[in-house]
């Protein structure tokens, strides 16, 4: 960490500062400049509070030369991260190809989608059994009673699948679970994230309606450094003044994560937009941008879906689609 | 909910749409003109997925008439709620001064705060127990032993005190506590809501980073609709693309909230800006677009604060800005 | 325009607001129901100020059932628009690439650029002559003596080149300028597209900072509103909280904007992300969402260059993108 | 100017850093640290491209320790700046109350609002002559008559005016107004501003729709580096995800511009909201803040305005509203 201070700071003010951070266990490295003072902050600088520095009346500008986070930064893991789900590979080259309805419904339904989405190429299943919704009269899922048909679904189809945990006390019910998902919503739930990090078991962690990369990874940082290194992160739109789509895609976030981090990066392009017309395209828009996987709903009869039925594709829609991408990907990989 | 089809809808699809749309129980009413034809949904139409029935081919718009929220609706309930927290007031031309440090640090530290807040004229005390952090290495807050802290403050000054609660696992040690707050990351908590709605204890529901006026209302009907209906709504800034200021204080939020809804609106300038020089001038700002309170960041000793002391008035600055208030409002109410 | 009254509205005011609309040239088509009244406006509503009739104490909700936009709305035009820039074709299934420097700097340096863009595929130039730069003291660009070396260098080449206008003022130094380019921050200088929907040449107009789309095609309405048909559309990326990039590119517009106009639209990575290493993948997302062509930053000599080196390609690594993009739009277009 | 170079650069890279800097004109001075080298620069760094070093392999970070404005900087003039337009003085402790229609509308509109204001203790007349509107189908202003009508409403009423300037072609019309405003969407017409300061007027600088406030400090530089020191800054809302108003007002930038700036902050609470039941509170919240005055729009038949009619205060609310803010300035001034 630098600190800057005013041009013409007394020398006994620098020194208060100086004692009052070396007393935090850092060694501090003095640059004197004909027009200004340059600390240099040496140790453990994780604890310091910049934006505090930054308000003292001597300082001009302070800087964190290194990134907050440390088991998710590529710095130290050069070699991309592989995550394992029961057998599917993400990441690292392996492309993985996620769908399934919001919510699951009823035996016949999440079995149906199921079976559509493996014979179009899907590797893994998705389906909501918790669901947040924004209103409280709104359908919350079929809770404990959704995670036994998505088993049902696993078992009729050999398909691993993924679904959302939205606290703590429902931990219990997900044991036999393949991969937990954070929603947007929990992404900064730090008590969750904790105790998704003393788990064996996949995390797919998607990013909230309005964090940036930094905190993203700030939330990955909870999970991995509470032990669970498996973590998937997911892009899935973010909150702008966007007139038409529900969200904005930022499909920049996925070579920028992969910059940062070496932790598989999926697009989930049903929630980003919204609009079923508009998911082939942006979901094609993931794979070029250089996306691990894609997570996308479909349901088999979207009309009635008891949520989210505005942005599903149905099966057929989305066996065209798992064709283009595989298609790009040989193109262009 | 008002259906517009589009010009040239054949008879067949028009029946079938308001077939599916009685089957939701409701009633239709059909309106055919020259260029449009409109059909009114009357009944209970929360059920119904606005951006499915806009995504169908026949269909040109769907406006939602009503708002989607009820319990916490200003027209159903015209007058201001009053919120009571063990004697002090809040809303209906009651205003409330509450103060403290973003955390509780010692015993000797939030007693010298509550000391010094309650003397500037604050009728409540804030702390931090249990505290969200972006970061897994940053400090989050004494806990347990927080809240006994609180409560020792609360004895040696009768202020009663607001804290933030971070998860339903934790709600067993709130109960001597006075006011629960949902802090702006767990404004989509809804598990949480739905357990604070089943309490009888006054709610600081904070609005989340990103969230709408109408996404922190349908959050407060959460509370409502499960029983507890003192809820007090808190304004902290929101993010967009500020250079200076950690969020922007949005301030039309405190007079569009009183439109919408007849709970008590508060503002907190210390979040909302992460500035302590631009506190005083956006507190001030709050009290005059008509806010029930402010929520101020005190701290005896901000360059030794454990979080947050960047954006911490001194006691004695806040105590000039106490009288201004108290001026402001004088004048102007 | 739907007007939606409140409930128990008197026919007194209601007849009122009916006679102010008709005195504006509508036929008003009522329709009375049990719960509300609902009034359909026919004939001209652009002239209707649908904020003010919301405001009205007696209005309950305004809906405009048609785009305010009609030369470029897709409703009436459902065949793609191609636009022809000196016999390079753009959109339709025409794909077009457009790269150069950022600043036209000298005639060595725009001819050499030139010349390895295009024997790296492109099929037009870009480069600017007028920068409109946020500091008075960054280099505003060589002005008309850089589009006397532009076309320099469409002479050495034969690549019709694309360069920005920024004022009315300059036009007549534009005259032989193959397509003129609306910068995002002049797209809404009104006068400006006024008179470039006078002239008889190609525009390329680019997405302001934080517009909508609405906004973008009422801006392209503008232009083609007096004449001039021959309008791109360019996404550049939008302002967020993004802490990493520039910008964040809106890869959902492309599809969007081909819903709602029949006008070509092209992808700016350089631009949207202000990072060298972000633009190829930003741009085979372009590709893969639809995007019509590219319009790329490529410099020779990025470390020298006086403007926006950080974002520029170097030629090779152009020409190996141009490669991919290729290759990618075989596989799926 | 900071540049800190990443652990383990060799001799020769960094060599060859610092003698490209030092070509640019800049004394580097350099700190090895036993983690990381720092290089100061010294000198004129406003022609280097901070973006561009970052991108370096070699550089790990990059910080202005100046802020690239001058002119208009606190710093280099503690003393507030006092704008004077026509005898009426803005800022230094001088309130204005500014007033008036949206746009111009014929001799007797413009009058009599102009007399009522007065009455209501405005010092200053608005009015648009010039509209930006964004279709190219609304109402784009009475131009030059408007203008006319402008100065009539002077003689009749002895209150200097400001109204909008859009174009550098306009200016000679402009010669006998008293103040110019920049509008927001013409907030970076570069060109616009530079003539404007040649002028020997005061000029109103709206901050545009999504900009920073380094952005607006940095077109008040245009016009000031030009020679035009009398610049009046006005917040006017920022584009957010607000759903009921129109942008949202950011309060804090008037205490954090007053910081940065010794130059003149008026609000906007009309345009900023686009409600004018809204207008009271946020006026009064930005007199609480310590802008230096307020611009609103007055009319006296909002529902016949021919713009922004919804936005507008009666002459009677404005007299209520202009009482109220004389009360709370005697208040806490």
């Amino acid at each position: 960490m630098i600190v800057v201070l005013k041009h013409g700071v007394t020398d006994d003010k620098r020194d208060q500062l100086i004692s009052w951070l070396k007393n935090l266990g850092l060694q501090i490295h003095i640059s004197v400049g004909a027009y200004q003072t340059v600390l240099g902050l040496i140790g453990d600088t994780s604890r310091v509070d910049m934006d505090l520095v930054g308000s003292l009346e001597i300082v001009d500008a302070v800087k964190r030369v290194t990134e907050p986070f440390k088991c998710c930064n590529r710095k130290f893991h050069p070699e991309d991260m592989v995550v394992d789900c029961q057998g599917v590979k993400i990441g690292g080259g392996n492309f993985v190809m996620i769908a399934g309805p919001c919510s699951v419904e009823s035996e016949e339904q999440i079995v149906a989608v199921a079976k559509a989405v493996k014979a179009a190429g899907a590797q893994m299943l998705r389906g909501g059994a918790f669901k947040p919704r924004t209103s409280p009269y709104d359908f919350p899922g079929l809770k404990a009673t959704g995670l036994e048909l998505l088993k049902i679904a696993r078992q009729e189809t050999g398909l691993p699948f993924v679904t959302e945990i939205m606290s703590v006390a429902d931990l219990p019910l997900f044991e036999d679970v393949d991969m937990l998902q954070v929603g947007a919503r929990n992404m900064q739930n730090f008590d969750l994230l904790r105790e998704l990090g003393k788990m064996d078991k996949p995390i797919l962690l998607k990013r909230g309606l309005a964090n940036t990369l930094k905190e993203l990874l700030m939330s990955a940082e909870y999970i991995m450094a509470n032990g669970n290194e498996q973590v998937v992160l997911c892009e899935r739109g973010i909150r702008t003044y966007s007139d038409y789509t529900r969200n904005t895609l930022d499909i920049s976030a996925v070579p920028m994560l992969h910059e940062l981090s070496h932790l598989p990066v999926i697009v989930d392009p049903s929630h980003a937009t919204g609009i079923a017309k508009l998911v082939p395209p942006c979901a094609l828009a993931g794979a070029a941008a250089g996306a691990d996987g894609l997570i996308i709903e479909v349901h088999n009869d979207p009309i009635h879906a008891l949520c989210d039925g505005a942005q599903s594709l149905r099966p057929e829609e989305y066996a065209a689609l798992a064709g283009k991408v595989k298609k790009l990907r040989e193109a262009i990989v």
